[in-house]
Formats: C-alpha cells, sequence, structure tokens
C-alpha cells in the first residue's frame, strides 16, 4: 500500500493540526524529558524537545507496523533485492552493506547476505596481508584516497573523526573533484616516494577518479617515480581497475554495495585501516554491526535508527519542514554532515515510489549542518528567529577523545561544549517572551539529542550505522527505492556533449553550433 | 513603506502565478542566454536559467526602486546608522565594513566613512611594520587564528581560497570550538616554538574564545614557553584584551564591523596579510573596493549585487523556495559556502522588520552547498529528481590556480570542471522527459553561473564583497535589520545556567534542581 494511503496517515494528519506546544511549561517539564528518552548500545536518544505528543508517538509506531519497516529491514540485511522499481528496468539488486561487517556475533542467516559476508571477509583478510606487508616494509607513511561521492565523503568523515586514534606518523589525504586545483594542492605537500594512492572507483569507469588517477601518475613520472609501486585500486572484480599491471593490488567491492553505503567494505577499509590499525578498523565494523542488529528490533522504543526515522517523518510529512540540520557538538565529526547529506539526500530525494508511480507526497528532506558551538556563531540566528523552521538532529559525547582539557572559570571546555548543546536544544524548543520584539524566540523549534559516552571506533560505527538505517527506514516507509541514483544520469550526459565541445576546441577545429545551440551559447561567453 | 506593501509586489505575486517554463524548448534558447547575461569587473552572471521573464526582470527592478535599495547602500557605504530597530532598544550604529578596503580610487566622501577608514588604515600601517619586524626575526612559520563566527569562516574560507597564492612555508590553522579535541588536534600537528596565535574577539570576551585561549596558554607554558611572546590580539581598543602586558601587539576593530563582515579588516588581515604577504592582501582588498563601488550602481543591470538580491527574492517571497544552495565550482572555494551561510543567515534569518513588525513575509533563506563537481556525487540527486526545489548560485572561473592540468580522453580537468558546470545549470533548468518515471527530470530547477577569469586575490575580494551587498540589498529590501543577531542571545543565557550546574559538580556541591528543573533532568542523564 503507498505510504499516503496507510491508515495511521489519516490519523498522524489529524494530529499535526494541532501539535503540542513546548513553550509551554506545563508540557516541556523534567518529567517530559525523563520519558521521552531511550537507550540502546550505550547512546542516549532525548525527544522530549520534538512537538510530539504520546498519542503522536502511538501514531507513529503504528505507521511503522503498517508499513512492516522492520520486515523490510530484515529482507534488506538478509540479501533479499530490495533496489528496485516495480515494472521498470531498475538495477534489481539486494543492498547489503549490512553484509561487510557481519564478522561478529550473531550473524546473519540468509544464504545471500552470508556469500556476500563470505567475500568481504576475503578481502578483509587480503588487507591484513597487505597492510603487514607494507608495515615490514616501511614504506609508506602517507595515503590519498582518489575518488568522488561515496568513495570520499564517508571516508574522509570517519578519518576525521577517529584521528585521536591513528597510529603516529600516518596520514591520510582525498583527492575527488575533477578541479585540478584540487590535485595540484594535495600532491604538492606530500613526500611521493612515501606514498600509497588508493583509486576507488566501482565501476572503474568514474570519469574524476580516472582522470585525477592519470594527473597524479603524470605527476610520479615527472618525479621519476613508477606509479605502479605506489597504486592500489578499489573496483569492482573484472572492471577496468581490476589489472594487476597497474596495481600493486586490487580490493573489491560489489554492485550490491552502493558508494554511499561503502563505508564499511574496502572503499574506507583500506585507508582506514592504514591508519587507524585493524584492531581499531574492526572494532569500528564491531560498532556499525551492532547497530544493524539492534535495527532488527521490533520493539521502536529501543530501535534508534527506526524512532529516528519516524520523528523525521512527522516532521518532515506531517509538520511540513524541507530540510534538517545535523548538528554534532563534535569537532571531530566536522564532516559527518557531509557525509549524511549524500546517504539521505542521494537515498530518498526521489519522487517515484517502488511500483513507478509519482509521490503524491514528500520524501526526504535537505540535510546540511556543521559542528556546534561553531555554528552557534553562525546561522543559529535564523535557527531561532528566522521565519522557516528548521528541525535538528543534535550529537554530543558526555567525555571528549584526548581528554586534554583546561578548568577555565570553574568548568572544563568540555563542561561548556555539552553546555552548551543542552542550552540550545531547550532554548530552541521552550524559546522566550519579551516585550522587544527583536529579542522574542518564538520557540518550539523542534529537535532531539543523541548522546554517547566517547567518540571512539566503536561508537563511530554504531553512528554510522545508526543514520544508514534511520534513512533506509525512511525509504521504507515512504515506499521508494533508497538505494538507486538516476537523478545524477542526465547532468552526466550533459556534460559529456559539453567535454566534446572543449575537446574539438583543442584539436583546433570550430564546433558546429547546431549540434548543440545551448552548449555553443556558454562556449561562446566563457572568459 | 514595509516590504509587502511596495506597489511592485502586487505584480510579482500576479506573475509568479505562471512563472515561464525552462522546458520548453522555445523558452530555453541560445538568444535567452545571451540576452539574461550581464558583465561588470570581469565577473559575468549568467541568469538565463533562473525562472525570470522580462517581464519579471522589469518588475524586480521597480522592487529595487521603490525599496530605494541603491540609497541605503549608499547610506551604509558612507557611515549613516544602518543597524537599528525604530523604538526599541538595538545597536544603533553604522555598519562600515566597507571603510576597512575604501583606500584605493574613488574614495567615499562621507565623514563618518573617512574616519573610519583612516582608523582602518592605522591599522594597516601597524600590520606592516608588525610583519616587516617578524620577518627580519624569521620567527613563525605557522599561525593559528583563534576566534569562532565571523572570527573564522570568513578569513579561514578565504585562506584556503588563495593557498595557491601564499608564501612557501607559511601555514594556517583554526581554532574555534569549545571542544577541546579541536584544541588538541591542532597544536599537536606544530611546532609551537615557531607559532604565532591570533586571538580574535571584538567584545573580548567570548568564551569559547578566551576559554580556548587559556587552553593555548597552558599548552605553551607546560613546553616551558612563555604565550606572552607568541600572541596578538584582534579587538575593541580598550577591551580587556587589549592589554600590552599579555600581547606582542593589538590590532583594533570598531563595534561598526560585525564578524560576518570583518574578514577585509584586521579580523582577517592578520592571519591574511602573513601568509600572502602585504602585496596580496591589498590586492584582495582592492578586489573588495572595486566591489563596493559598483554596488552603488543605479543600474541593476549592471549592479551584479543587487542583480542577484533581486534574483534571490524572486526564488524566496514569490516561488517559495525557501533554501539556497552555492556551488562553487573551485575545490579552492570548499570553505566559501559554510562562510557564506553565517552571511546571510545570520544577517536575514530574521523576524521583525526596522520599525519593529513582525514580518508577514519570508525573510533570508537557508544557505548550503559543497563544490561542485563533488556535490554531483552526493546530494545532486534530490536537486535534480526530489520532491523539493533547490535554487542553485554557481560559481565558477575559467582558468585554475595552479594552472597544472593534464589532458586526458582530449580534454583538460579544467575543461571538464567547466563542463560539468554548465551541463548542471542547463540539466537542472530543462529535465528531461522519459517514460521511464524513474529516469523523468522535471527540470525548472532555477539557477543561476556567476563566472570569471581565476580566482586570484583580486577576484576574490570582489566575490567576497558581491555577497556582503547581495545579502545587504536583501535586507534593505525586506526593511530588515541585516546587521544584529539578537537571536544568538538566549542560548548563551542558557548554556552559563548549565555552565554553572557544571562548576558546582566540580566543586563537590549539588545543585539544587528547583533553581533549573529542566536543566537537572538532562544532567541527571549524562553518561
Amino acid at each position: 500500500m503507498p505510504f499516503h494511503q496507510l491508515p495511521s496517515i489519516a490519523k498522524l494528519e489529524q494530529l499535526s493540526k494541532q501539535p503540542i506546544d513546548l513553550t509551554d511549561e506545563n508540557i516541556l517539564t523534567p518529567k517530559r524529558i525523563d520519558s521521552m528518552m531511550t537507550e540502546s548500545l550505550g547512546m542516549r536518544l532525548f525527544y522530549a524537545t520534538e512537538r510530539v505528543s504520546e498519542e503522536v508517538m502511538t501514531a507513529l509506531f503504528e505507521l511503522a507496523e503498517q508499513s512492516q519497516a522492520v520486515h523490510k529491514m530484515e529482507a534488506m540485511q538478509a540479501g533479499e533485492i530490495v533496489n528496485f522499481i516495480q515494472d521498470h528496468p531498475s538495477e534489481d539488486r539486494p543492498a547489503l552493506h549490512t553484509a561487510m561487517r557481519d564478522f561478529f556475533d550473531q550473524r546473519n542467516t540468509g544464504s545471500t547476505a552470508r556469500i556476500a559476508t563470505e567475500s568481504a571477509y576475503k578481502e578483509l583478510e587480503k588487507l591484513k596481508n597487505f597492510l603487514s606487508q607494507i608495515e615490514l616494509q616501511g614504506r609508506f607513511t602517507d595515503i590519498v584516497q582518489v575518488g568522488i561521492g561515496g568513495s570520499q565523503l564517508g571516508p574522509q568523515a570517519i578519518y576525521l573523526a577517529l584521528q585521536a586514534y591513528q597510529k603516529p606518523h600516518r596520514r591520510a589525504h582525498f583527492i575527488s573533484n575533477v578541479d585540478p586545483d584540487d590535485g595540484a594542492k594535495v600532491l604538492r605537500s606530500l613526500d611521493l616516494s612515501k606514498t600509497l594512492i588508493v583509486v576507488v572507483s566501482k565501476s572503474g569507469s568514474t570519469l574524476e577518479t580516472l582522470t585525477n588517477q592519470e594527473y597524479i601518475k603524470e605527476y610520479f613520472r615527472r618525479l621519476g617515480l613508477d606509479p605502479k609501486n605506489h597504486l592500489v585500486a578499489v573496483t569492482g572484480q573484472g572492471s577496468p581497475m581490476d589489472d594487476p599491471g597497474q596495481y600493486l593490488s586490487s580490493f573489491y567491492m560489489w554492485d550490491y554495495i552502493g558508494g554511499r553505503y561503502s563505508t564499511t567494505s574496502m572503499v574506507g577499509g583500506v585507508m582506514l585501516a592504514f591508519t587507524l590499525g585493524m584492531d581499531r578498523f574492526l572494532d569500528f565494523l564491531r560498532g556499525a554491526h551492532a547497530m544493524d542488529r539492534l535495527a532488527l528490533s521490533h520493539d521502536a522504543t529501543k530501535n534508534l535508527p527506526l524512532l529516528s526515522a519516524l520523528l523525521g517523518i512527522w516532521n518532515r510529512n506531517f509538520l511540513g519542514f524541507s530540510t534538517c540540520a545535523v548538528i554534532p557538538y563534535s569537532e571531530a565529526l566536522s564532516r559527518f554532515p557531509a557525509h549524511l547529506q549524500q546517504l539521505d539526500m542521494e537515498s530518498n530525494g526521489k519522487r517515484v515510489n517502488k511500483s513507478g508511480q509519482v509521490v503524491e507526497f514528500e520524501t526526504g528532506p535537505i540535510i546540511w549542518g556543521e559542528p556546534g558551538t561553531n555554528g552557534q556563531h553562525s546561522f543559529f540566528q535564523l535557527l531561532h528567529q528566522g521565519t522557516t523552521v528548521v528541525p535538528l538532529e543534535i550529537i554530543g559525547f558526555c567525555e571528549s577523545q584526548y581528554r586534554e582539557d583546561v578548568i577555565f572559570r570553574g568548568s572544563s571546555c568540555q563542561d561548556k561544549l555539552l553546555s552548551n548543546m543542552l542550552a540550545q536544544s531547550l532554548a530552541l524548543a521552550a524559546g522566550q517572551k519579551s516585550d522587544n520584539p527583536n529579542k522574542f524566540f518564538p520557540g518550539n523549534r523542534p529537535n532531539r539529542v543523541l548522546l554517547a559516552g566517547r567518540l571512539d571506533p566503536f561508537t563511530m560505527g554504531a553512528l554510522l550505522a545508526y543514520y544508514e538505517h534511520k534513512v533506509a527506514f525512511q525509504g521504507f516507509i515512504w515506499d521508494i527505492n533508497s538505494f538507486d541514483q538516476e537523478g545524477v544520469q542526465l547532468g552526466k550526459v550533459l556534460a559529456l556533449r559539453f567535454i566534446e565541445q572543449f575537446a574539438l576546441l583543442r584539436q583546433g577545429k570550430n564546433p558546429d553550433p547546431k549540434t548543440f545551440p545551448l552548449g555553443h551559447a556558454y562556449m561562446r561567453h566563457l572568459l
């Protein structure tokens, strides 16, 4: 049944006409804070500052039931085909990122999932051997990840998040953009003789990545270095990049791993295991796996990603908010919002449901965000007093990573960080009356806080998977396909037409204005 | 007269009921591309891919006239009081960031502006002497900017944008977040004996900045270094930080320079002149000044920031889009969207007009963005096929900065970068029909492209001021105060109440639950 016809929808629509008023002191009480809090895997989710009543929560849990959200999660993790559009040519395959970390307790029993896990384990073993070997040789201090989209955003976000745990004298860098200045800036800063290059492209044909690979090879050759001694591939088996003549080694990924879900596969694995060491990389996988298991829980009050998905749907489809800001109170998570931006918007920025019908409701919101407390001194003005309401997902940790702190005016930096986080959550919800209209805060800005003990590899893995499953649950509930990305094709095709024009000019030929009139019009105006 | 009562508004509302259809091949033509293009200061703005007709443009130009946008810009640049809310206590002062770079041709003749420029020039001279001195001593290779909000975002964005032009062996770093891991990560990576620390706070009392300063001083002392030999202050004259006992030197800023408008003052100046050298810093100021002059033009077709402001108002108030994505096709501009996020959202995220009335229309949109081509492999799926339309501001350059490139398959990286940029602009506007609903692109996604020759210091200065004035023009047209930020106060007050609770706990005291019941409820649940 399509989303908008599920029986709980009418009830939720009714309830959304008069959502509770968080500026009322009799509503936002200590008791509400205590009761709208749930804990799993050492994480606490506080949602008293969302505009939900007990009735709304009950209706949302019904929505989860009626849309069979957890059953679909079970199907996904077991390896059933979930990436499809019915009656239309589509990718028609499973989405098995959970199999990339199913090496620990309570393994999935689905036969497709088991086969995928076995393949993933082989790559992990191959990686372990490869890293021991280069460790023995002591050849490399730096690693450059060459990839774009999911081959960069997730891996980079996790690398930055876990820098406090990395091996000494190992650093990672990233080249993604086809902008030649991206490569130039990174390569100039490195001793390339000690640098390992990981080139990541599932198809082995991503234009940006192949171009950057060529750019890098040129750089090596100019320095008298043989690129082959520095390059490693992460690609599909049998792709043009699966070539021992060109690479020290090839690590495999599969068509059932979407780019934006690939951080726990070899796409993130080679770079993360190189910088963190294998043990910490395994802790990271262990955390992701623990969240995978939690996502299978039919108790929606304990199933953190499902609970978060439902609150997001309330904000998106019933209260009508078109964006969602992710605000980590953790500088280490500075690029995590950029990863979530891809994860969520590429997965759920869709207009067609899985039956191929154009949807009659809103799907994925616009995801954006920056760390707090920085954001408070930037865009929080609009969050408090702007004319557009932005729901917030706040993430925080009780302890710092480096455990270096200073007491200033009676409190530590970490105390101040947590104080600011909780203060913003309350201030946005409760608002403040004032006779001065410019000092009046309307409040009722919905937000929730996910709190964990410390951002370590296990917790980071759990947090990554929490969002992967939140996004998947929303897709399941909306009945859209969260695992394809047809929307990126048109731009690619048009870009190739422009590139053809540039190539002609480079050959000294004048392109015929009639073959691509709009393109020709722009090209004439280039400076 | 309030915005919604201006005579052109009714006309624009009428026109917005049937905006032109960019998916119609007879509308989006080469002729339209030629005619909807304007050039000033070596920059070209293409807006054929906005949903505007000639009639809409005429009405928008009338709106500019009726709201006296350019007169208000003249008043601002001359130093009249523009930061106020009538009949209510407010900051009541000028906004004179343009005076910080009015050192070149065609200087402003307003007496307040001239005095401000003279003061700014003194600081510039002081900086020149200071830098020559430390250059002679050869003491410093690295500089750490300690500041938050406008004291970090703009300066960091410009530093990254102009790294290709920086002096060899000079690097800048930034500590802003009160998160102790922010400081730890930066300080661990440096040889502090060769590091200059610039602490930036106008009031000399910003909690994050003073805390981080203390954190850094501790770090120096632990290494047996005297912090006083490394610290420089940028602050208001007479502030607690204007203290020769604590700093090598103090550089001044003034209450008429808002944080988010302060990059061309000493707030950005010390760090940028240290890394770029004084000549290039002056080129940067020269570019900003050139755009300041252009913003005074009454010819709205040439006045780039005014034109951009009007197109933004069309998208926000008449087509009803609540966000705007800034997509620079330039990796060097990777943090420029984060600066613009503050600049725009803190300036125009307001609910009260300058007469103190609650507005009856939408004000500043949510600004977000990441560089292309990276974004194409991330959130562009939603831009093409999501249910929420996002207008785009695209920025591009014909030449690269480093001029290092490679020909791969007949075209350069730069060719490919420009091809992708233009392709996305067209694809978003024109869309594509298909029988497969999942391959159907609805189009009519409005966007415009600002194109310049090369991202050098002059162009960067012009681009910075282009956005400063775009934002100011929108504020002038909406008749809101773009220069205060009352919305950040409530969170600060509540944060201090939480900090008090933490401080009591550190003293071994149990806070009374009754003094701050909601705070107490959260604190009990910390992990």
